[in-house]
């Protein structure tokens, strides 16, 4: 059993093995290259596993994951964020040392880019199918025909293709993130069949989870970047796009204050361990769910628990009184994290069920 | 000017100094000791700042940020968190070393603790006076002379009085956060009158920057604990603490999209360096306000402009076309954060205006 004294990221690595497994398997099966977005992980211990996969791709959303990732042996890199020109001389060092892959989406961003990087970099045009964030509309072809033009005036400049990130996908559930994600790939294979003949290497870069997870059709999609499936947590649970028994990390807080009578017990566990993010299920907010640790796993979920608000480090549990009963000051519970991706930032390392330290990467 | 490449945390000492000073002066003339709490900027450069006005005390909210502050000097400390029983060991080493109180509200807590702590310990009862967060109800009387009682028979514990956080003036505007504060502080007198006879020199503990920033009776409260106020936010703004000219933390954006027919920009600065804490003002959901830095400041509100939602590092303003406009990508943007707590908790380290690198605890 791990001994736990606060609030400690714990990751299943059985879990991770079989989350990486299995969609390695899918899209292998569908001859679409996995490139896992490594913005969920962070951690050079974790993408190991991926490589033992024969993953060799990958995407991360900063240039200072890339310089970490670059560092730990990965030569394939996607900065799958909008190129920030004030880091152009950044990017142009790593340029140097592998095969980068930025996102640009306006002239005015290459130019800026091409003052100051001399280094071949692959380059693919940001399209947005719907989700309104970042990136050129797949229906304004003129704007996307003006930019693959520019990027080829400069010699440095590789066009690779479109890449999109579906994130709408996240506001529906089951069988609507299959609707929604199929609409999105069909509009990035007409774009690329549009050009096809001008470029006929386009490459058709998609990829989030709730899609991948759950989508089976792919065909004309070259590659495709997940990055939350590894840990998987409450809100794919709800999207549909995983079990509770996929959810592969969990932070394990202790209790601190019991108060049955309240329907209520306080853990050592806030908002900067587990990050603010929530689901509203049923009328009720959830910034989590319980489980109770057993010796080599994150045990069954609590019934009737869940965490209903978070301050700094407070965590306020609600729960039957029959089972707040049951706990006391000085027990730990396992909380399944809302958003896997914020919770992991929030920690400098995880341990394994095992005990085993697992380093990551800090932003700074 | 600042050079900005990435998201940075950059602190207006000018207003955290007049903050401070403000503060200092209200509760010195209210005869209340003066014990911020360092959650919120957990840096001891800035605890520094205090010290210059004569404040010797502090509450923090982990036992690492007590061992952070004793280590840069200060030596009366109250850890403003449920005592954590599986941190007895250190816990006990702190109060070899400094003056030590810390928070209980249950007789089973105490022993755990008592268990393994010999060195001398202040020790407080948490109350609670509605937030129903943490700590014993203050109708309650026969509990809190029960533990009063339990306290007495341990050599090491020093009971020393009722401290209670009144978080629920967050959800308070201007008269009415005044208004609840006033309740509670009732509530903590008459607790205190009640057990005084017995136990004459029991301290009252309040200190919720609302509160601190709005109430004038203070009559009965022996100590204050706010710590927002060294920054505030736009939470306090829209409760009606502070001005937007007195909020001084805003973290630095470069900007990376601009989509003026969309009414957008977008932002290299997501969750991972805001935090995802919103609040919702005429039915939007707001995760910060702009402005435009200037030379040595965060220049002007920029009017109709607001992040209307962040994912991991983007975030996406809303602004008039016309500004969209004005702006272009590699331009930065400063974002008042909606509740700098959490903010700055995210950033390694500050960087003051004039730029002068300003280091942080981290939790780990």
């Amino acid at each position: 059993m791990l001994r736990i004294q606060k609030p400690t990221l714990v990751v299943n690595l059985d879990r991770v093995k079989d989350n990486i497994d299995k969609m390695a398997r899918k899209l292998q099966g569908k001859r679409v290259l996995f490139r896992p977005h490594f913005k969920t992980h962070q951690s050079a211990q974790i993408a190991k596993l991926f490589r033992d996969q024969g993953v060799t791709s990958c995407a991360v959303s900063s240039v200072e994951m890339a310089q970490y990732f670059a560092m730990h042996g990965w030569n394939d890199i996607t900065i799958a964020f909008p190129a920030n020109v004030l880091q152009a001389e950044e990017i142009n060092n790593l340029a140097a040392e592998i095969n980068l892959h930025i996102l640009v989406d306006s002239e005015e961003q290459l130019k800026l880019l091409a003052d100051r990087v001399q280094h071949r970099i692959g380059v693919f045009i940001e399209i947005d199918t719907g989700y309104y964030r970042s990136g050129i509309l797949n229906e304004d072809i003129d704007t996307i025909q003006t930019l693959i033009s520019a990027i080829g005036k400069y010699p440095q400049f590789v066009f690779k293709g479109f890449l999109s990130h579906t994130g709408n996908t996240y506001q529906e559930q089951g069988q609507d993130v299959v609707k929604l994600f199929e609409s999105a790939r069909r509009k990035m294979v007409q774009l690329r069949d549009f050009f096809s003949e001008k470029y006929p290497d386009i490459q058709v870069s998609m990829g989030d989870t709730p899609g991948a997870s759950l989508a089976e059709n792919m065909e004309g999609i070259s590659e495709m970047r997940p990055g939350n499936f590894v840990f998987y947590d409450l809100m794919q649970y709800f999207i549909g796009s995983c079990s509770l028994n996929e959810i592969a990390v969990a932070v394990f807080c202790p209790v601190v204050a019991v108060y049955p009578e309240r329907n209520t017990v306080v853990i050592y566990g806030g908002g900067v361990h587990l990050s603010k993010e929530k689901i509203t299920h049923e009328g009720k907010e959830i910034y989590g769910f319980l489980t109770l640790p057993k010796a080599h796993g994150y045990g069954e979920i609590m019934e009737g628990a869940y965490i209903k608000s978070l301050s700094q480090e407070h965590g306020i549990v609600h729960l039957p009184k029959a089972k707040a009963n049951q706990l006391k000051v000085g027990d730990v519970l396992a909380v399944l994290p809302v958003h896997s991706c914020m919770t992991v930032d929030l920690n400098k390392e995880f341990v394994s069920l095992q005990g085993e330290h697992i380093s990551k990467f800090r932003t700074y």
